[in-house]
């Protein structure tokens, strides 16, 4: 039992079962999380944040989630007012008095609020919160085998690494969601963004991967470095596939043998089309389903998952 | 009065002397004004904003600031659940409970709370928020006449237009804040921000003009338009001072005889040093003085205040 949990949510409720959050230094239900809106993780998107899927009653690679979440903190310099074991013990309640066994977990550390009349981050007290929810799925009611419909954004490039850093994840969405609307525009729901240089990035939380001439290649800058994103090129490399984070330009993307994405919400996920056409015969290719399948066995695998206790087990 | 307020909030109290907010359709004190963390507003930074001065009892363009922020709304289709004579009541009366004559007014639309396990923004309710401060000085209890000590970032670059329009005011500050802190690691406080073509666009939170060549002249492009900037630019005009929104580069900025920023916060501040080294002899000059004393008597011109009924008057 935690210590910090000095509440009386300690058991699922009919609230909790709709997901639970720790605001403030308390655990409460989902629908009664807020936070001030004077914090500057609001009022400045100064913050750094991560998700991290709970699958079959058990954490996924809890450790390297928690790892890049502190990394990140680290290169913003904000301060983290709990330790380590203290935020997985704030988790491992959260999940427990949710009582879900697939559930999508957001841990998310912010400036802080302003002392009044201050403009100082340096002297803000640094937050942490955190939200448990059901596991959302990037693919809304699909059929994951139809496979994505995704464009190439053209209206809008992604944020530059030298402006701000992609690899702490941030919510600096803004360009996203602008193309998040534009493939909507064009009858499309995924986009994928270009950098200045015209190479592929990253598409509106997830990475991408593209088959071209035998290798699997990922881009290497201006993109998050996915969890999901490291554990298929691991699985790719025991399976002797050869892969590679690298620079992948837009015609070696478009003129790949199979595409896919990759998220904590939705693992492997084939894209079907791309700007309207099939990539490949449109069905998802024998790479993409072979390393989807390997990846929910690691999501199984005991090296990388952390069991829940959950309430009478 | 307004309708909308169906809230005891109607005098002024000590709660709502540090402030006041409009959050979920109610009024109430700043120490209460909360929103929920899963507002995209806050977890994707999907949001507009502006901020007012009341200055001497009186909104200062209050206009010209809404019709920005509704712009801004539009053009990140968002869609205000007020219409115009609605949100002017709710500033009014935010206004009114704090009882503050000098305040800092600011109003936000987000997107809102996606429906459970939906991700396609088309279908969010947006929201509308607004919370009134007291005044805050840009400067922290510093001399104005003393100016600001200002760097040009090295460790960072303005997020570009084709990536976030700087024209809709937005929470996307990674890059102003990263090079906040560069300017406190150098010993400055007020950083200014190139963009990747090495031209000058803003600092964190102030736009920015230089006096070449006996013309004044101001980034037209990465950068906010300010309506203090416009409002000193009218200004400089009416004095027949040359004055122009161009390309500024970052030698022509250096090599300035005068260097200026402009806020809503601070009005017109002179920059005394940048990078160390003083501007001009490093006191504020006979052009950046004299736009500063016209800025002051631009707040009080009935033309461009509204007055805030107060209780009791």
């Amino acid at each position: 039992m935690n210590p910090l949990v000095e509440t009386e949510l300690r058991s699922p409720t009919s609230e909790t079962a709709r997901g639970a959050a720790w605001v403030d230094g308390h655990a409460v239900p989902i629908g009664e999380a807020r936070t001030s809106i004077l914090d500057t993780g609001f009022l400045r998107s100064d913050a750094t944040y991560d998700v991290i899927a709970v699958w079959d009653g058990a954490f996924f690679r809890l450790d390297d989630h928690l790892d890049r979440f502190e990394r990140g903190c680290r290169k913003l310099r904000l301060e983290l007012p709990y330790e380590r074991a203290e935020i997985e013990s704030i988790l491992m309640e959260l999940v427990r008095i949710t009582a879900l066994r697939a559930a999508y977990v957001e841990v998310i550390c912010t400036r802080g609020v302003p002392p009044e009349g201050s403009r100082d981050p340096r002297a803000f007290d640094n937050r942490f919160l955190a939200f448990v929810v059901p596991y959302v799925w990037l693919f809304e009611g699909d059929d994951p085998e139809a496979g994505m419909d995704a464009i190439i954004a053209r209206t809008v490039r992604r944020i530059p690494p030298d402006s701000v850093d992609p690899t702490v994840k941030n919510y600096h969405w803004g360009d996203l969601t602008k193309a998040l609307y534009e493939a909507y525009d064009r009858g499309a729901r995924y986009p994928i963004l270009l950098d200045h240089q015209g190479n592929v990035t990253e598409g509106a939380g997830y990475n991408v991967f593209a088959l071209a001439d035998g290798r699997l290649l990922t881009p290497e800058s201006g993109a998050l470095e996915g969890i999901t994103r490291r554990t298929v090129m691991e699985q790719a490399q025991k399976e002797g596939i050869p892969v590679e984070a690298t620079q992948v330009s837009e015609a070696t993307f478009r003129g790949a043998a199979e595409l896919f994405a990759t998220s904590t919400a939705g693992g492997v996920m084939p894209i079907a089309t791309l700007d309207g056409e099939p990539v490949g015969d449109g069905s998802p290719g024998a790479v993409t389903r072979r390393l989807r399948d390997l990846y929910w066995d690691a999501l199984r695998d005991p090296r990388h998952t952390t069991a829940v206790e959950y309430a009478g087990t």
